[in-house]
């Protein structure tokens, strides 16, 4: 068994480059197809480009996936569909722990909540959306530019009830896209392995390899009831791939913050990542202890646990590169690199201005606002459920009274569809968490605000924020679909008769929330846009198109190879095989394997490959996407990342970084072997 | 009701200078009475300074106390006697919840574990303790100096049986005295509050002014079953301090950073506190859930809690001041300024040599082996008091076997006696925080070490965390003091036959840590403490003896005065008075009064002083510290620093760092008039 470096100690000892191969999450429309080729002899063509783009499936849940059969079969990750699997389980039925599997298409159980998306077409709008902030500052900027990006997004996708349109911002500001998607609001569960084949070895293990997990699962993409027609899938290839193969991996990379300015990065470090870390951890613990509570508690929080473990070990990752000196160093160098090319030109200065200290002096107005815009509006309600309910329902009802573009950018014409499916679409609502969340929420904001604070006085009044949560939760009847429905149809009248405590609780306390919103807007978010969209001209001007855009959850292809790494003279392979998940397993959680997969161990050959790595540039929101090879043929699901990965956001060093990816090798055996899955595994092999 | 100004704002706003009036924690023997007497016209002189420190008491439960009568009588805080309360209650009875309040002598009881101390002489060790250390690196070096330490303890106590010996370093190395303390093993309970008077406002007031705690509590020093002779009390003034008043705080402050170099606290700042911070926060997160599961648990969860709350937000405070750009540069030009004045005496220079390139050195070794040094040793076991138990047991057996000066330095002869009052009290154990502690311990050596790094299957092996904590609780038996006395008195061959699992548990997994300990030793403490030595020669030759040392739960005096403090435009008055109280009780926790005093409200004067403010330099272990006038008399007792004095640690701003005290007069007020003890207060007020 190979030594996985010590957490902290790996980050720390190991300084990020900023500029490597194979780094980049390219847009389809400006893919160096000419350094591919170079650096593999690949041809990555126009055709090739439209075939995979016309496979790549977001998932709005925040996920990547594809097609893979003409029938609407979609591939992605178990860790994509262990919250729908989570939300299709109730009295006594546990998909999450002991996993979904279906004989005939009559059993596949729609996911509540989850919309798919197939990227149709981008159309530039960067010179109206420009425009239209062109002029104005703070609110006055935000509002002409949110303008704007409604009236596009409502008229790119008007009369077409199968699209959504979104306008889509890449380099900060430096270009605007118009993306029209073809949206399936009926994704039904195919397959999900158990909880312990989709996730062993649990936290510990994740974000570090080698791996042994079977991180896939199918979902089916619906339209008007039937499986949809998916003629553009991409073709299912059940071999193992190649150590240095060439690979590419198309999905919706989630955020980085590779273009943020020196002044930018020292916020994240030293405020807003210490910050949201520190309540992270804690609900953490809380969480934790709930779980050990009773096998109900259990079942309740495996999933929230899961996600929320996940994400501090991101920022956990993402703390400790930017306290590396030397990575901080780079970055001013690279800064500076930059703003010498630009001073070099007088009249390119001249247009361009001083974006950076723009952005140095908007800092301010960050440390002095983020923690009240943070308690009450970003994080606000915790992961409360009827909480967000409650929130939608009353700023819906107030902000569709208004015309489209003077809206919330959220409740845009071209928007409502979603917010209304999320909203609307049942789902198990888990008393316990919610009044954990909440309390917890409510518990953080006097902290971080003191009991002093006009805010927290609104909040809670004479109340405590143990006796405030269950209260709210206790009386609210938001849980019930039927019972959001009356209220989103009725509008502001059903909102303002409306007894729901939780409904009353945010009507009362949601003007100051959307106050510091306000001032949010006006004073830090755009004030950072307008200098960001400055920022991205020096960088064009500088750089041309070499540059790729930092991640939006939008459609990305990055490229690379089938490859281990060297880390302190320790070599980790680029496979796993099913004997070292045998190995690994002590019997003991999360190291225990599913009982299915201990009556098959003598059925699968020890030499098999399981997960692997690759060089490609991805970061959270790629989890699901298909691994490429050069024809074209999906050969596994990306998952998750190494720990040098972890930076991610900030940087990419080829020669640590690393995706890791579940093979189809390894999906094909399993559902043969182990799942016995045949019907499933006829439909992926027939599609070739 | 004055606003307090947001947590995390008011620490990133406002950068601590370096140098201000009414700095510094000083030593009896180095006190400047001349800057003393120019700032405040009050005259302190040798007699003054001799009385004080006798009256000066230290608790080695980590607090600080004074005598205020001539039979034993000591004034602390309510939250240093906390633990006692707590460890005294059973079977229905909650000291802690309730308050512990006596009629007559006979009701005191014993504090598990407590041994009260007072200074009584000083002999300087320098030249002895610094020659032993020269010509050793490393271990070598660790060795000589902690031998040297052992002998020199030893020989100073030889035969007197009620001193306790202790060589004290000062200035990081600078220093060495021999500290001569009479000990008190038998400190009884006197008078506590209830829970919700000591630590009203709970965690979300603590560090935070206005405040409206009774944060005071009486004990008794006993000698052979007796109330101590006390004659060289403090007398009790039960009159409130005036706004401007000069005031003296006797008291031992635990530790300060202030003359760390730059890169040390770099380290702090970007790996230490970071790593320990999140740590807290979780394990703050799991005790919260469990004192939420019922009475009971509630019950043993209250006080651990609230001292893991003060901690993490004393380290909350630490980590936005070191993250404060301006104060890091303030630290830079200090350090530069050291510097340059050394290099500008040659003959100086070669003596000095460079500890500051040393000490940044020695930060790589420190980034290597801190998280593992953190997990095997430093935080080994969490809170368990059962894993204490053991480890004192199986290390004590192993090290009483060696010579003295080669032991571990805890166990040096001088040692012993604390250490075993320490393992053999009778003190109750809760089994269900136990097993949360190992839990969350193994969990996060696992996750911070990677399950497979060695460390983590030495401590597991094929066990969960979950499973294991709770095997080694279930059965080990340590909670009882005959097992633990058996133990110890039946050393290495008693222990090598213990079929105790927490023994054995130990027995197999301690090697590890000693391992860890002697190669951090090796690699960073000796370097550190051979660099800080050379440092601390530097500042004396470029300062004199102007400079004071860091805090080291040693006595010290720092003056100062009864003040307020303006911030953003805000002032804050010195005074809290008992109406602010009853305005402030909302009635919902942490905000309810206790019954006692609801029933008394309209007894008390509403404008009678409270808790006041001043501009004494503390820090935690100042707690309980006499707040003391012109006179010698005591004013008060010292329980907080308000939000600004968070970064104490690292320097103090006399513009707005503000000790936090409650008045003699309003505990005078509250045993008269809410409590009902007019023994206690006759034998206060009879000692004037």
């Amino acid at each position: 068994m190979i030594k996985s470096a010590y957490l902290a100690a790996a980050l720390l000892a190991a300084p990020l480059s900023l500029a490597h191969a194979d780094e980049g999450m390219w847009t389809f429309d400006n893919f160096p197809s000419a350094k591919v080729k170079a650096a593999y002899g690949v041809t990555i063509d126009k055709p090739w480009l439209d075939r995979v783009r016309a496979a790549a499936v977001r998932l709005t849940t925040g996920c990547s996936a594809s097609t893979v059969s003409p029938e609407g079969l979609v591939l992605t990750n178990w860790h994509c569909v262990a919250d729908c699997a989570q939300n299709l389980s109730a009295g006594g039925t546990d998909y999450m722990k002991d996993g979904f599997l279906t004989d005939a298409r009559a059993e596949e159980k729609q996911c509540p909540g989850m919309q798919a998306e197939i990227l149709a077409e981008i159309v530039d709008v960067t010179a109206k959306v420009q425009a239209a902030g062109r002029g104005g500052d703070g609110a006055v900027f935000a509002a002409a530019r949110d303008a704007a990006v409604a009236a596009i997004e409502k008229e790119g996708c008007a009369g077409q009830a199968d699209l959504r349109c979104q306008v889509v911002t890449l380099y900060r500001g430096g270009e605007y896209k118009l993306y029209k998607y073809r949206k399936y609001a009926d994704v039904r569960l195919v397959f999900a392995p158990e909880f312990a084949t989709g996730f062993f070895g649990g936290d510990p293990d994740n974000f570090n390899f080698p791996r042994f997990n079977l991180d896939a699962a199918f979902l089916r993409l619906y339209v008007d009831g039937k499986p949809a027609r998916t003629p553009d899938h991409l073709k299912w290839n059940p071999a193992p791939p190649k150590e240095g193969e060439p690979v590419f991996v198309a999905g919706n990379p989630g955020s980085t913050e590779r273009l943020l300015t020196v002044a930018q990065l020292e916020t994240q470090r030293d405020l807003v990542i210490p910050v949201s870390q520190l309540q992270r951890s804690e609900l953490r613990g809380r969480l934790t202890r709930m779980s050990e509570e009773g096998a109900e508690q259990k079942r309740a929080v495996t999933d929230p646990l899961f996600g929320l473990e996940n994400s501090f070990k991101v920022f956990f990752g993402r703390q400790f590169v930017l306290n590396d000196a030397a990575f901080m160093d780079a970055k001013r160098a690279a800064e500076a690199d930059l703003r010498a090319k630009i001073a070099a030109d007088p009249k390119r200065a001249a247009e361009i201005g001083d974006p950076w200290s723009d952005l140095a002096k908007t800092q301010a107005a960050y440390a002095e606002l983020f923690v009240r815009y943070y308690q009450l509006e970003m994080s606000a309600g915790s992961q409360s459920q009827l909480y967000r309910y409650a929130r939608t329902l009353v700023r819906g009802a107030a902000e569709r009274a208004k015309p489209s573009a003077e809206r919330l950018p959220e409740f845009g014409d071209a928007r409502l569809a979603l917010a209304e499916k999320t909203l609307l679409d049942r789902k198990p609502v888990e008393a316990g968490l919610e009044q954990l969340y909440l309390e917890f929420w409510l518990a953080k904001t006097r902290e971080y605000l003191t009991a002093d604070a006009p805010e927290t006085r609104l909040l809670l009044g004479r109340e405590s924020p143990e006796a405030l949560s269950r209260r709210l939760v206790e009386g609210s009847r938001l849980a019930d679909p039927a019972v959001r429905k009356a209220l989103w149809d009725g509008g502001a009248a059903a909102i303002a008769a409306s007894d729901d405590p939780m409904i009353q609780f945010v009507l009362r306390t949601d003007p100051a929330a959307r106050d510091i919103r306000k001032v949010w807007t006006a004073r830090v978010q755009a004030p950072t846009e307008k200098a960001a969209e400055q920022v991205a001209a020096a960088r064009f001007a500088a750089y041309g198109d070499t540059v790729y855009p930092d991640a939006t959850f939008t459609l990305r292809l990055s490229y690379g190879k089938v490859a281990g790494w060297t880390h302190r003279g320790v070599t980790v392979p680029a496979f796993t095989r099913f004997a070292g998940l045998y190995e690994r397993a002590t019997g003991a959680e999360p190291f225990q394997l599913a009982p299915r997969w201990l009556a098959a161990k003598d059925k699968l050959d020890p030499a098999g490959v399981f997960d692997l790595v690759t060089t490609n540039d991805i970061i959270g929101g790629n989890s699901g996407s298909p691994l490429i090879n050069a024809r074209g043929e999906v050969i596994g699901a990306a998952f998750d990342g190494n720990i040098h990965s972890l930076g991610g956001a900030f940087g990419y060093d080829g020669a640590l970084n690393r995706t890791v990816v579940v093979s189809s090798a390894a999906v094909t055996e399993a559902l043969t072997k182990v799942y016995g899955r045949a019907a499933l595994v006829r439909e992926l092999t027939a599609a070739r």
